[in-house]
C-alpha cells in the first residue's frame, strides 16, 4: 500500500476509515506482484487494482463488509482452469488478499515520489495499531538497533517480547528492498495493558529502495540502447564519457544523468557519495584502453553486482594484461564480464542491450542460470512463494 | 540516404545540387550503421550525422570539393588507438564514406514516414544517373522480373548487359530489407550511346521494410513488458486477448494495436492480410489451454521466425499433447519454444521480456548462438563487413 499513501491521506482526511486490500501472497503467474494494493472508501472511491479483472469486484464486496464491522479479512482467489476465465486469473495462479480497515490517525505521511521508504503491517488476526512507516530502509542495514531506536514504541509493540531479535530479522530485508511476509515466533507479547500470549505475529513488509544504478562508460549507440534497456528494468542510468562532442543529453534521452568527465574519476566520486551499492551495474563500452583500464580498475576493486566491458577478444586480452599490471588480483579480474553479454548473436545496439542484460539478470540469479533455452533444460522456471524484490 | 529524402528535396528545390555522404562500409564497432547519410548543401546547410564526432568536420571539407567539381569521392576513416580519440572513433573501427553530388532532377519523392521503400545507387567510379527508388521492396521477393518491369530503363542501365540476372541478385536482398553493397561482375554494359566495357558496377542498396510484427497473445503484465521490449527492438506490436476487461489500450501503451478477439481467429485474419511474414514473432502468454492450443496450432503451421509459449512444464506437457491431438506434426511441434525464453533466472515481467528476446535473437542467429556468456566461449563476437539488416 506504499504506492497509495497519498490517496489514503486524501480519502481519510474526512475523518472516516477506508479499506485497503493488498496482495499478501501469490503463487503461479499472477497479473500484479505481492504488495499491490487497492483502496476502497465507504463512499465508493476506488484507487489501484489487483489484477485488472474480476478479482476487483469480489474485493469491493469484501471491503464493504470490512468497513461495516471494522475487522480485517483474508481471502484466497485460486482457480481451476475452468473458473479462471470467469474471474480473470487465466493462469491458474492464486492470490491471497488481505482487506483491512485503515483509520485516519494511522496514515503515515506520503513520501516523495520514488523516495526510498518502507511500511510494516501486522496481517495476522492480532492486528496492532499500525502501520509503521520507515523513511530510510537502506539505513537499517547497519543495525537492527537503529531500526528500533527510530521507531521504538510503535514497532516494539508490533514485534513482541524480543523486539531486538525480531528487528534483526527485518533489518536485512528492509535494506534489500524486499516486499513480503515475515512470520515471528509466538509467545508473550507486551501490550499497553500488560503481557498476553498469542500465536506469533505475521508481518507484511513493503519496501522501496532508491533504484539500483546503471553506470555506462562511453557515449555511443550501445550506451544509448543500454540506457533504454536499463531504464525499462528500473535502473537509474548515468552515462559518463570524457569527450564533450559525444556526451550530450540529447543523444541519451533514456539516461537520468549525462556526465563529461574522466570515467574513473566519475566512478570514484559517485561511489564516494554512497549512491553506488551492491546492486550497481557498471558497463564499460568505450573500447579505449586509456578510459577502460582506469575505470575498470576502480570498479573491480569495489563490491558491485556486475562489471562488464565491451571489446574484441584482442582488446580483452590486452585490457586484462593492463589491469594485471595495474595491480588487480586474480579474484578481482575474475569478476569482469568481458567480452560483455551472452552469446545470442546480437547484431544491433538494441540486440546487444538484450544480450548484456540477459547476462546481468543471469549473474544476479547465480550459478543456476544456464543461459540455455528453458525448453532445453529441466527444473523450475521461476521461484514462487518467495519474498519478492520490489 | 533514404532517411534524408525530404531534406534532399527541400535543399535541391532551388535548382542547385548538394552533396550526400553515406557510410558504405564499416568494420569494428562504429557509432552509426552502414547506410547512414549526411547532407551538405553549397550554402552550408547540414542534415544528419555520421558519427556524432569529428568525422563530420572532415566530411564537410570533402563535400566542398565534391560540390566544386561534381565528382564523387570515397574516403576511409580508420584509426589507430591513439588517433581514434582525436576523430571520435574511439573503437578503432573503420568507416568508408562515399560523398557524391545529388542533382535536383535525381531526387526521388520522399516516401511516407516509416513506409517500406528502397534506394539503389551505383557507388563505383562509373556513376550512372540515379538513384533508383523502389516503393515496394517486399513485392520484389516474387520475381526479379517484377523489379525490372517496375523500374526498367533506369535500373536496367545501372545493371549492365544482363539486367535480369543482376536483378535476381538484388531482389532477395530488397525483400529482406537489407542495406549494403552488391558487386556485379564486369563486362560490356549498355549505355545510351551504345555498349562499352567497364570493370563491373558496385551498387549500394538501402532498404526499409515495414517493421517486423510481434504478436502477443494474452493481456497481462508479461505482454505489457514484452510490448515495451519488442518496440525497443523495432517491432510493430499487436496484443490480442478474448477478455475485454483486460484488453484495453491504456494497459499497453507500448503496443501499436490492442484487439479483443479469439486469438486463433485474430492470427488467421492477420496472416490473411499479408502483414505477417517470415520475420514475425508470436508469443503466447495466456496460460490457458482454450486460448493457447488453437492459436499455437495456427501459428506453428505457418512460416514464422519464432513461436513461443509461456507456462509451467506441466502446462507445456499437456499443451503438447493437445497440439498432437489437433494433428500437428513432429516438425511443427519442434518449432515451439516452450517454456519460452532463455534460462537466466528472470523474475519480473521486465526480466522475462529480456529472457524471451534473448531467445528470439538467438533463434534468428541460428545454431551458432550458445546462450553462454561471451567470456566463456571463443570465436568472433559479431560478424563485421556483412550486409546489415536495416
Amino acid at each position: 500500500m506504499l504506492e497509495l499513501l497519498e490517496e489514503l491521506a486524501a480519502v481519510t482526511a474526512g475523518g472516516k476509515p477506508c479499506a485497503v486490500a493488498t496482495i499478501v501472497r501469490a503463487s503461479g503467474s499472477v497479473p500484479r506482484p505481492v504488495g499491490t494494493s487497492m483502496l476502497i472508501s465507504g463512499t465508493g472511491i476506488i484507487h489501484g487494482s489487483l489484477s485488472g479483472g474480476c478479482v476487483e469486484a469480489a474485493v469491493v464486496a469484501v471491503a464493504e463488509e470490512v468497513l461495516a464491522d471494522g475487522r480485517p479479512r483474508r481471502e484466497s482467489f485460486g482457480y481451476s482452469d475452468t473458473d479462471a476465465f470467469a474471474v480473470g486469473l487465466s493462469c491458474g495462479g492464486t492470490l491471497d488478499v488481505l482487506t483491512a480497515p485503515v483509520f485516519p490517525g494511522a496514515v503515515p505521511a506520503a513520501p516523495a515520489a520514488g523516495a526510498p521508504c518502507a511500511l510494516i503491517r501486522r496481517i495476522d488476526d492480532g492486528a496492532e495499531p499500525g502501520p509503521v512507516f520507515i523513511a530510510d530502509p537502506a539505513g537499517t542495514a547497519a543495525t537492527a538497533a537503529r531500526l528500533l531506536a527510530a521507531h521504538g514504541p510503535a514497532l516494539g509493540m508490533m514485534l513482541g517480547t524480543d523486539p531486538a531479535r525480531a528487528a534483526a530479522r527485518l533489518a536485512p530485508l528492509l535494506a534489500a528492498g524486499r516486499t513480503g511476509v515475515v512470520e515471528l515466533g509466538g509467545g508473550p507479547r507486551i501490550r499497553p495493558g500488560g503481557a498476553e500470549c498469542d500465536a506469533g505475529a505475521v508481518l507484511f513488509l513493503e519496501s522501496r529502495l532508491a533504484p539500483p544504478r546503471l553506470v555506462l562508460i562511453g557515449a555511443n549507440d550501445f550506451s544509448a540502447a543500454l540506457a533504454r534497456q536499463g531504464r525499462m528494468l528500473g535502473y537509474h542510468v548515468g552515462i559518463c564519457d570524457a569527450r564533450p562532442a559525444f556526451t550530450t543529453p540529447d543523444r541519451f534521452p533514456a539516461a537520468h544523468e549525462v556526465h563529461v568527465q574522466w570515467p574513473d574519476a566519475y566512478l570514484r566520486a559517485e561511489a564516494d557519495t554512497g549512491r553506488l551499492d551492491a546492486r550497481t551495474v557498471v558497463c564499460v563500452l568505450s573500447h579505449d584502453a586509456k578510459f577502460d583500464v582506469p575505470v575498470l580498475a576502480e570498479a573491480l576493486r569495489r563490491d558491485f553486482a556486475y562489471v562488464g566491458a565491451m571489446g574484441s577478444r584482442r582488446t580483452h586480452d590486452s585490457r586484462l594484461a593492463s589491469l594485471r599490471a595495474a595491480g588487480l588480483t586474480g579474484a578481482e579480474l575474475a569478476k569482469l564480464h568481458s567480452p560483455i553479454g551472452l552469446d545470442i548473436g546480437a547484431a544491433t545496439p538494441e540486440e546487444t542491450a538484450v544480450s548484456v542484460f540477459a547476462e546481468i539478470v543471469a549473474a544476479r540469479s547465480g550459478a543456476a542460470a544456464s543461459g540455455q533455452p528453458l525448453r532445453a533444460v529441466s527444473g523450475p522456471i521461476h521461484p514462487v512463494n518467495r519474498l519478492h524484490a520490489s
